[in-house]
């Protein structure tokens, strides 16, 4: 089976200019099929601070009223996509930027509301504009891989009934991956601020090389792997139960040494 | 040869909901093989003003500088780009949003600056990321159409070395139509805002139905044909010259009867 890079890059990448030119000449080089999932970054938020539309964020999680979704389609499906698409144009490297709605690539549906607890109160939480996956089109992604395109996918879907959904980038990436390891060995990339999953978080040399579901439940029982880290151990594990050969979590400016097996966290199922 | 229509919308389309929503239905039930070219719309410029981006027009020609084409990347490429795909894909029309520089399709150069004289003074313009067309990628385009895919094409381009560059959507409806010419007996239709061209600009039954190019210069001498009218018809003919079947100018709201022949103003070369 061809080998097939999927890659998920952050705000810390994209909102510095040298920084995403130069992981771009990487990715652009990587001999092999590869597709790009990109999130936001500042500028959104710089943008709705700009048009006076107030940001709100509960848990965590953005809530997205229609103002804000419409800045989202703005500066990720617009902006920075085409920006990224043309970077790597001009690197020789046939991107085709998409949202989930093109081509009809990803269907989501609209989050529902859910009841929350806040101290003795308690309300119900409407996440607006949010949406969670349904479906990837994995015939379109096959069509375009075979000919040579490179996707280059923003963190926005739709639901088949004319609505955008704005769409956690992890999560995309998670899917999209999962969605072609019948014809593909997918490897999995998420880039983010840190060298690896680190045993001491001030420690940038202390990446933990490999961790397979033993060593993970080892780490989490030790407090070694704790809070923000555990959601994205827990999707990288998912994603090599539902046949991703490997996952990797680094920092783009690795990337070369990502993809060498050189540098970050490699989770597989056995190893 | 299969049929082909490549239709272009401006503002006064996108900038209505309601009329947007049923053009884009009636899109969606051409029974062949289509492609949508839009234009911008007032959100760009609201958004240029609320981000208090001055504009600058000369000679009827918006001045690109880089925060403007900033605004045209999230509004032309993302919002209003995402917004029709999703409506198509709800109408089952598969629509995919592209801009020029996804798989290389529109390949543009950065307008050269002109001088011009300004009454006794003259000075130099420089238009700014204003780009002008090269090259139309027909293999791309061709593999979408086969595919059953509806490609819907937003007014931004790039030059392949990084730089996103405005384009007049009028042109690209135009290199377009006549790239996939060899193929396709293609039919290019103008919406604005005028049932089709007019021999009493305040009278809409007034509709010349068919121009050649005879006619055209007999109607240019009568003045009956002036001003705006005459760059539209100059690419009008230009298209079918370059083996566009058929170019028709007439009203969105009567996409059906444009294509059934009995609405709008009908450009060929002999007939």
């Amino acid at each position: 089976m061809d080998n097939l890079f999927v890659i998920k890059i952050g705000g810390n990448i994209i909102d510095d200019e040298g920084k995403l030119s130069s992981f771009l000449k990487d990715f652009a080089l990587i001999n092999a099929r590869k597709i790009l999932i990109h999130g936001g970054g500042k500028l959104a938020t710089n943008i709705a601070e700009q048009l006076n539309i107030p940001q709100q964020i509960i848990e965590g999680r953005r809530i997205t009223d229609a103002e804000t979704l419409k800045v989202i389609t703005m500066v990720y499906a617009g902006y920075i996509n085409k920006n990224i698409v043309a970077l790597l144009q001009a690197n020789n490297c046939n991107a085709v930027g998409l949202s989930g709605a093109d081509g009809n690539l990803i269907v989501a549906h609209k989050r529902t509301s859910k009841v929350l607890s806040f101290g003795g109160d308690s309300g119900e939480v409407n996440y607006g504009f949010a949406g969670d996956i349904d479906k990837v089109n994995t015939e379109w992604l096959w069509k375009l891989l075979e000919n040579d395109y490179t996707p280059v996918i923003s963190p926005v879907t739709h639901d088949k009934k004319g609505q955008l959904l704005n769409t956690n980038a992890d999560a995309i990436a998670q899917e999209i991956a999962k969605s072609i390891t019948d014809q593909h060995k997918v490897t999995l990339i998420y880039c983010f601020e840190k060298k690896g999953v680190l045993k001491n978080p001030d420690d940038e040399s202390s990446v933990i090389a490999k961790i397979n579901s033993l060593a993970y439940n080892d780490l989490k029982e030790k407090k070694i792997i704790h809070s923000g880290m555990i959601p994205k151990l827990d999707n990288a594990f998912a994603a090599v139960k539902s046949g991703v050969n490997n996952v990797i979590i680094g920092k783009a400016e690795d990337l070369n040494q990502l993809i060498a097996g050189s540098s970050g966290t490699s989770i597989r199922n056995e190893q």
